[in-house]
């Protein structure tokens, strides 16, 4: 072994283990929170308020220059932060090819909404002028409010607690789903024969009706859209009666299905009452 | 035996077996779905989306003719496959008769569903054009969507779950619900004698200040009609907290049947994986 | 023993055995309904139907005459029931008084509700033209409906169950009420305070703005009164998303209180698991 | 040991004997209430009506003095009180010390709410006219009537309870908050977007459109701020129905947790009354 090919590979190695050590402080996987992990956090939930205020004009007109500035900073530390996570993110075997394994690991929804959070700002800068027309550029700006937003839930056990119920209980939603949904066509088709010859800007058609029905299935109730005949009435009551207890449903199954797998989480495993051994659920 | 009558056995056994064959796709029974099924579930749900979206103005003037053809054709399929059914249903035991057999299937309710989503077609059709005015096309073009929606919940396991929950809870139902009644009657007639003075258009008899009760105890509150007198107003606040409370109750009967019946339909007797014996949670 | 005592001994039996017979079928003890009940039952259904039908206008000009008349002959016969109920309340012990223990069960709420729903009819038809002006009439009317609603109550097993739960609750149900009344007092006079002077009207003073509170946080949301100043939507925000957790609770505790209550009934006594005896709760 | 001594200290004992026996009475620790408690409570009462009465201004009119000689003299009670109590609370050995041991007694949140509670009458009363205009006047009722309503919550085992309860689940709270927190953010940010074009006055800015998104998720639905563009009802659509029922959630928790607490400060272990041995539920 020649005298280089030894530098390489120590030199190889000293690059591994920073990787490693880089790839520890950026994708800790024990569920606690890193220094590094909480400046993420702080500057993020600044620039969402940052950004939030900004659409407050009175706010936004004492200094355009200092969101700007700080918009432009956040950016620069979020890209170094994406491309560290994308240089590291070899070190997992299952990302471990230098193209493809990147590319997949971009591809994962967290780090799609990592560079989501970053795109926005260098597409503005770049695309030529006469492109950005008002709607693009308002397209950009909630694209990258909604993805910063979203970053946060990368550190949210709330939101890993609500996937894991989700899939959990997918059989459940799935039934409760088709079943709401034939109920939501119901009423609203019925409201919409009821109602659209006394109302016929509110229950124009049954995609409008449906708007209706979703408003008061879920006791929101604005009362934007009211039914004013009879039949509409009578219906509207029965609807809300029995309707209100089946759309409770899929919010009753979340929500118990979110409270058992919290209690879940902090209690350990449920041992078998004869022989003691861990039943995995 | 002559060869006739053999001959005659014999393609009555081959009639009878494809018969058998027919029926068999046409009503599985163990709850999975067919490739027969699957299509009719997609044909039905273009069915509903094509007719919903018909409603829209906009849409329908497109291509009027797309959509007279669509469902033409689906009238067809659909009829087909009644006819179909009709015939084969004498497989089963309890529709054996030719003629009294076929026309108590025909009266089941999910045969009879599929009836009325074709019939309206051939209604229209035939019936002489003076006879058919507004309101009746009307109506009956509420019953085809109706109906075909309707068609949908034969195969949602979800419908099939509240009909057992609603008939195994029906004792407290219908506790629950002449309870509900009398405070519905109780409420109304309260607030008809506290308003009727003030909002005569509103309140003007107890059908009509019904409409508003039932908006007030679902928490719905749409806000058409709100009490205005002092009277009014403390007797809609204790109204509204002392009968949300007993409203919600029937949502949560059934609520908690639905789970409770979902959860034994996928279980049985939950086993213990590393001993097999019965866990009793 | 002379042979006149004889006879009043004999009669006063007889009599005697009449009373406890129709006592017997008057007030059924086990739960169950006499045919007799069931005539009541579906008399005050009538009658309660017609009282309401009675306020829309159209349907009362029809025939006025049969509405009075319908009136008069319930009447009569809740008349002879209630007399009879009161002759024969002497067969059981504790109303065994001729005079004192008819009174005492006159003044039963149940017997008392009787009597609601006959007295306006002879007040009407008794005092003088001059005394009674539209606003005593319209009582009497109310006080007549109501009280008839009320007397289906007694064959309403929801309703005996839940004056139970509402006493077997009775301290969880005082703790949450007068928790609940701090936060509706707290929540109305930080709205007064923070809207009266943008709204003098709907936020005149605190009375008035309990009627938002009310509203507000049993999620009925008319919109009728809506905070509109920064710092009013601000509270107003806080006090929904704190608020309505709390006042959830007392349907909670009712609702299920009612469910165990229900459960209890119909799977008869708990068993102790060490010593198989019953467990009285 | 000099007879002055001998003296000082037994004036000392009996001096604390007294002021032990009067802490006794304002102080106590058992959960009951005693004459003096009640006599506070009522007086508290009084006096929170007489300020909520005050604010209309048909009764205010009929005897002011009347309503401020009942406030003076309330508030002379209450300074009362709030001086023994600060008195007698160095029995109390953390509260031992005659100045610190005060000064931290003065400064727990019970006692702070007591001071709130009369501090602003003798600030109106002794401020030089010119300094209190018409905003520190309304500041400071403001702070009377709250503090007096505060002071009730002393007495109020629901309002330990919930303390106690919000403290045990901390955990989940804090969980659910979070999500909750980017649910709202993102439901208010979609909603900016999607309608600040068509309703610029009322989802002019994010903060704004979160006035929407609280009223919406916690289902109270004024209708004050409605969706008016397909995109916006669509949106407002899904975000009602998935986010109602994470929205419930943290109601849930705290709701159940509310009645384990109850269930468990009455209850202790259940026991058969046969055998006293304990029941598993």
């Amino acid at each position: 072994m020649s005298q280089r090919q030894d530098e390489q590979i120590e030199s190889r190695q000293s690059s591994m283990s920073m990787k490693q050590r880089l790839h520890g402080v950026l994708e800790r996987s024990d569920g606690g929170f890193s220094w590094f992990d909480i400046f993420i956090i702080v500057l993020i939930c600044l620039n969402v308020v940052a950004l939030i205020v900004e659409t407050v004009d009175e706010i936004h007109d004492i200094s355009p220059l200092a969101f700007r500035i700080f918009d432009t900073v956040s950016v620069a530390i979020f890209t170094v932060e994406y491309v560290l996570r994308l240089w590291s993110c070899t070190v997992e075997e299952k990302y471990g090819h230098p193209v493809w394994g990147r590319l997949r690991f971009a591809l994962t929804p967290v780090l799609f909404i990592d560079l989501l959070a970053i795109l926005p700002f260098y597409v503005a800068l770049m695309a030529p002028v006469g492109l950005l027309d008002l709607r693009i550029l308002r397209f950009l700006r909630a694209v990258r409010l909604l993805a910063r937003i979203a970053r946060l839930s990368r550190y949210s056990s709330g939101l890993r607690t609500s996937v894991g119920v989700i899939h959990a209980k997918r059989a459940e939603l799935i039934t409760v789903i088709v079943f709401l949904s034939i109920l939501l066509l119901m009423a609203s088709s019925l409201m919409y024969f009821a109602e659209t010859e006394a109302q016929p800007d509110k229950f124009a058609n049954i995609p409008q009706s449906m708007w209706w029905s979703i408003i008061t299935l879920t006791t929101v109730g604005y009362g934007d859209a009211v039914p004013v005949t009879v039949t509409g009435r009578f219906l509207a009551g029965v609807i809300a009666i029995l309707g209100i207890g089946l759309f409770a449903l899929p919010a009753g199954i979340l929500g118990s299905g979110f409270m058992d797998e919290m209690n879940r989480r902090r209690q350990g495993p449920t041992l078998c009452p004869h022989c003691q051994k861990e039943i995995h659920e």
